[in-house]
Formats: C-alpha cells, structure tokens, sequence
C-alpha cells in the first residue's frame, strides 16, 4: 500500500491523480490485476470520469454545488455539511483492473481526487493486487 | 480477466447483466471470492438494484433525468454533460463476494449495466478473485 | 466471508458498524490486505463518513428525502422506490484498506449501513483478503 500526497487549492476540485496511480502501479512491477484507490477522508472523495476537455470536471462541480447547497440549515455546525453529503454521493474509493501493467481506463479517462473542503493537505492510498 | 460486449438500444437504459456476469464467474470454476465488474466508460455506471419488477429500473433512470437534466447550460460542449455526471453519481465498478461458485446477491437484485449516452456499442470487464 | 446481522429501528437510518466490521478483521490475524464491506439489499447501502458529529448522518438523511422523495408518482407500486434509487446513490459496498490488522479510517471516520426501507432485519457480507 503505497500513500500519495495531495495538495488542493479550492474548496472544491477534481484533481487528476492518474499519472501518480500509474506510476504507483508501474512500481509493483505486475502484469495483471487490481488497483484500489481510497481515500480515507470524510469530506473528499474519488471518481473516474473524462479528463480530455477539462469542463467535464467543472459541470460535475456546478452540479453538487446545486444539489447540494453550501448552506441549506444543515445540523452539522462546522460549515461543511455539504461537502460530507458530497463526499458520500461519489463514494471514497475506485478499483481500476490492470493489464500490461496498465490502468484500464477508457480513452478520455483520468481518476481524480475529489476535494470538497479545502483548500487543505490530503492523502490516498493505494493498493495493488496482482502477479 | 473477461470482457463482456454490450449494445445498448436507447440514450439512457438499465441493462440487466447479470446472467452473463454469473456465467463468466461459473467458468472460473472456483468456489468463494470476490467479482469486479468495471466498466471503462465515461458516459455509463454499474449499479445492483431490484431485477423483479422492471418499474424499478424505470424509477432510476427518471429520478437521474429529473436531477440531472439533459440540457442545464453545461460547459462541456458534446451535448453529453449529464451522462457523465450521472456515471459519476452511479459509479464504474462493482464488487460482488462469490459463494459456491455462485455471485452473492439479493433475493431480488440484478446487476445493471447503466447506459446514459446510447445506443452504443461499450464492454464490460469482469474479474475474479478466489479459489 | 463473514456474516453480520442488523436490526434497524426506523425507516430511514445510519447504523454505525464500525466495530463489528473491525472485530471480524480481527479474528482474521492477517496484518495488511483489504476489507469488503457488502449490502445484498436493494433497498439499503454503506457508506463512510464522519461518525464524530452524529448531526452529520441526520444530514446526510433529509438530504436523501429531499432530492428523493418518498412520494413522486413512481411507476414501482411497493412504495419503497425512493429506497432503491438511494441505495443506488449510495452504493451496495465498500472497501477498506487494512493496515496492522486495523481497517484504515480517517480520524473522525465510521463504517454505517444505510437502511432505507426499514425497520427490518439485515445482513451484510464482510470479506477479508490479505496475509
């Protein structure tokens, strides 16, 4: 299990971590298996989605941003209710399969971190399964 | 690892895999673990739900048209902005446990392939993991 | 694979299982591997969050009922269907990272079952891999 640092710089980001799970994979040195990306934060989260044009990210963002309002009379008093009912909606981890030593991703693919209360350090661990 | 070919038939369906899911893992021919079914597609989701009453998988698919709307001034350009978001919201992969050769699932439940940008041609990855 | 019973008390609830997830880690004496945590439920989930503040799950809850109401003309005749859309929202299962026999959790973190149709009995499945 390998930990990877993560810097954000909004309250709300999709960070592309694709290149440094890859890397972590090439490390392994497998050639097929699984690779499980968790993030052990109750206020950020992990999603797979397009990384080609880059407003993918932002309609995702805008779109928590209106179902799940900054300040809609929440009980939890720390000003960051939405972002722990946003953290649950896109769930905390992703497994990807690995061929050829690879991350299966589709084309446009990328992971990213989600962070939803920052700006703030942050970490993921990832887990390789394989031979 | 196998891959499992799907054509879907409209913009948005729930398509019920899990015969052939179940067949994939039957050919495995172990006893207990763990399925992955990942799906490399940034426009589509998994998800396990009801697979008795079709009206459920219905329900589904207009709650995600009510909350995420085809056309609500997206940035991203391609007319598809919803059908990512509502992969993101669904997520890409599930994870079901195997018991005597067989995938661990409720009384009622089935496993969906979740199309959002259709009709389209997408595959399907499946992995086992037992003995 | 081990076999967890719950016995939820109202329609909509977070349980915390965190500890009964932990113990079933433990009688396992592995030391680092992964944990999965797995609802065969189609009207019920699991997810991760703060488990410090309990008004965070009172939120996460009435913002479930907001966005999917119990009562919205569904075509799904049982009365329930606003429980399998959130299930499907929330996901059937998760997976947790184990590191010195522990499940690896943010400070503030627990592992809850999501009722959405109960009260009910319910089981859910928890595997163990690792060494």
């Amino acid at each position: 299990m390998k930990e990877l640092s993560i810097k954000t710089k909004s309250r709300d980001e999709l960070v592309d971590i694709t290149y440094s799970v890859q890397k972590t994979v090439g490390e392994e040195k497998i050639n097929g298996g699984l690779c499980i990306i968790y993030c052990p934060h109750s206020t950020a989260a992990v999603t797979i989605n397009e990384n080609a044009d880059p407003s993918v990210k932002d309609d995702i963002l805008k779109f928590l941003r209106r179902i799940v309002p900054a300040d809609a009379g929440y009980a939890h008093a720390e000003g960051n209710s939405d972002a722990h009912i946003k953290a649950s909606l896109m769930g905390n981890s992703r497994i990807v399969p690995i061929s050829n030593g690879k991350l299966v991703l589709g084309t446009w693919e990328g992971i990213f971190f989600c962070e939803f209360d920052g700006p703030r350090s942050r970490k993921l661990l990832v887990s390789v399964l394989g031979k």
